[in-house]
């Protein structure tokens, strides 16, 4: 382990967090609301990250280890500092819940354990959903963007951050690949802003759900989420953006290069568009009786299948109360999540696209085993290394999801409330079933289920290994 | 796919069904119940029996392939048959509720549609307990141990019924290897009903519920099932004997070779009474506030984790009604099962053994990428063709029970119902939670819905792919 250069970067992030913390900061001073609790946050991150980046690398050597390491660590710190707004301003006096609340945030889960989000100051809000947008595309992705990273190695950070099964480089440069990131990333966010100003919303309702919407979160300023503004257009506009958050935004890169069609190449994308449609039609199917009739089926259908599938967990209705058959394919979407390299939670399609190509070929070697080929995804033959990878990361999903419950049961609340919880937490959703359904929230869990919940929403959004890695002894040995 | 050889196996299946009825036909004359409902079930048997079996293969070709068309098909129509006995007795008046029950029965899964089982006449409960018995080491396995089998072929048979991820040969002959398997559970029956009539059970009663334990079934002659008997030594003697059913039987054959302390080595065995002790203490301090101390905890924990791991499916209390912490414990033992090469269903531990290892080798390849050796499991590496067909058969066995509880929620019951219906089908488990907990049944599924959970117990059953590959086109093709 090279701890120097570990430490370097663990401070710059820490730097990046004050930095910004100014944004929220600001937003409570335009609304005559106390900076103090930004101001008593970013005091100690500077000097605490001011300290950690003073110390120099003796050399840059950065491999996957610690990338691991660095990203597990940096999303810890970064949301134990976060969570302090919170507890200063009184908007969520525990420190347990407000940590929660940072960890739903960064993590772009969007459970709340607030019982009236109405009550909160207009700058905690701010920084609530703020969170998302910053947890989104990652905090080291941002830093790669804005500071010089010295040596090409930083790749193995960011690939620790991105999710999905592979992270290919855009451009050969680490820095300029990040920097393409989040140039998509803020434009989609500002396009999203404009079309919710056009639907009446106001500026700062714009601005913060798009970024929840961005970071594919979920958090939201009102106790209804989106359908407090009760509007068709913001909805129609919402969902969309969900499902285009959800996209790979390697697609994104190649409109912006002018190749267009070559998006439509993607396994992935067909998939995920396929998907998308068959859903959305099946549920508007299966509820349109008891919500007036198929052209009402088809809006809650459409806004509760791109809020699953991005794993964002805006509500627009109470799908709660749907039949069981619209109740259980939105918890089997709940596992698949959207596309590898969006902002979206989840398996990630890829990886379920894998599992069930595996599945054909084994099928094919069984019946005809001299004339099976390889297995092709885009285009490339899949390495068995990726496979068993990928079947491995499926078995630890569901065997996390599985154990969180048994330790939620301790609680003794009922199984859908614990199996949807965990779900939700681990896929990065926010709202399950039951108790945490749309119109619950998380708070009368104990504090160990709520611990067991962040560690869940953390393993999800850096999937897995980065945090897992932090508890293995030999991952801390010197080099 | 060779037709000769597949049709003269299937007709002595048939003939060996009709020679199994002559017991339970037996039983009814003994009660002085009528004889018919067998009689004209064995004739039909015999008819198509005989002439299917009289095709004389030209050579005895015999590959994976026909392996698993001749026991997905051996399956498919011995419940069709064995379904007859129950509609022409009256017992069960409607066809597809008769299907259920035989084929529940030969799978050994145990789930019953049957309001009130002591309404059955003795014949009827003695075939539909029996049948737990000829299901549990398989019929073409029965064949092999009693019928001149041409060709040592006959092992690609054996192993697509016997239950586990690899089957070896005790000794080179397929058709020795039949019998000692046959006369271990034969002699373990024997000394179970032997245990049972000493503890003041009737002859009748005891032959079945030996037969039911011995294929880790879950009928019983009686609508409280074992704890109808209110006996803690009757409870015991059944519980000890569901766990020793779960063994692999190749460890009882060390021990028939007098090299008793080998099965120590095993691995899975290991894991296999660990896990039983681990998850009975936990249950049993968990519920003993409920059910009046530690000792009834430890009697009920000890039965119920049994009756769960080795997928037999006895009840002796209500553990619905038991603490969300147990009841989620009992529904993740489900999905494990007991040992590889036993009569329980479920995965098998020896697949979530090496699931569990290809995690851990994951996650050391990850952070010691040039260290890494293979993975080993009971004394061998385990090579990566066995690994990968792990990983995808948990994937598809996961993929099965989803889609099962997506076709059964058309239903409209509540979600715990339907998945715990899905999963005890598909683990041959019997009871579940909820509607189809231990004082439940499965007689309020429509039509559709038990012949989705029918399809399920026989994939769970044999292990997928038999009953898969009846439905690729190219498996039919001639050579």
């Amino acid at each position: 382990m090279n701890y120097r250069v570990v430490s370097n970067i663990l401070g710059k992030v820490l730097l990046a967090e004050a930095l910004l913390l100014l944004l929220p900061m600001t937003a409570a001073l335009r609304y005559h609301e106390s900076a103090l609790p930004f101001l008593w946050t970013v005091l100690p991150l500077l000097i605490v990250g001011g300290a950690l980046s003073a110390v120099k690398p003796k050399n840059s050597d950065l491999f996957a280890r610690e990338g691991f390491v660095i990203v597990g660590l940096s999303w810890m710190l970064m949301s134990a500092f976060g969570a302090l707004p919170f507890v200063l301003s009184g908007d969520i006096p525990h420190y347990i819940d407000a940590l929660f609340e940072t960890v739903s945030g960064f993590t772009t889960t969007g459970a709340s354990i607030l019982e009236n989000v109405e009550n909160m100051s207009r700058g905690g809000n701010f920084w609530r959903l703020f969170t998302h947008w910053v947890g989104g595309m990652g905090v080291l992705v941002f830093i790669a963007a804005v500071l010089p990273i010295s040596g090409d190695h930083y790749i193995h950070v960011m690939r620790a951050e991105v999710p999905g099964p592979t992270v290919s480089k855009l451009v050969p440069k680490a820095r300029k690949t990040a920097r393409i990131l989040y140039m998509i990333y803020a434009g989609l966010t500002l396009i999203e802003m404009i079309f919710l100003l056009c639907g009446g919303m106001d500026f700062y309702d714009a601005l913060l759900h798009a970024f929840a919407t961005a970071g594919t979160g979920g958090f939201s300023t009102r106790a209804a989420s989106i359908a407090a503004f009760d509007s068709v257009y913001i909805e129609m506009v919402v969902a969309t953006f969900m499902m285009l958050f959800g996209v790979n935004f390697n697609l994104f890169y190649f409109i912006l290069l002018g190749q267009g069609l070559a998006i439509f190449k993607s396994e992935e994308l067909r998939v995920y568009l396929i998907t998308i449609a068959a859903s959305v039609l099946l549920i508007a199917l299966n509820i349109m009786g008891s919500v007036g009739g198929f052209a009402q089926g088809l809006r809650y259908a459409y806004f509760q299948v791109t809020t699953v599938m991005s794993t964002t967990g805006f509500a627009t209705a109470d799908f709660d109360k749907w039949p069981e058959l619209s109740r259980w394919l939105l918890v089997l979407l709940m596992f698949g999540g959207a596309c590898a390299g969006s902002t979206a939670g989840g398996l990630k399609l890829s990886r379920v696209i894998i599992l069930a190509k595996s599945y054909l070929y084994e099928l094919k070697q069984l019946i005809l085993p001299t004339r099976v080929k390889r297995i092709w995804f885009e285009g490339k033959a899949v390495s068995d290394q990726t496979v068993r990878s990928v079947l491995v990361y499926f078995f630890t999903y569901l065997a996390i999801i599985g154990i969180g419950v048994l330790l939620l049961a301790l609680d003794g609340h009922d199984m859908v409330t614990n199996l949807t919880a965990s779900v939700a937490c681990m896929s990065n959703i926010g709202p399950g079933l039951n108790l945490v359904g749309p119109t619950g929230n998380f708070a009368f869990f104990s504090v160990f289920s709520k611990l067991v919940l962040i560690l869940e929403m953390l393993l999800g959004r850096l999937e897995i290994f980065p945090v897992l890695f932090l508890f293995a002894p030999s991952v801390w040995k010197k080099r």
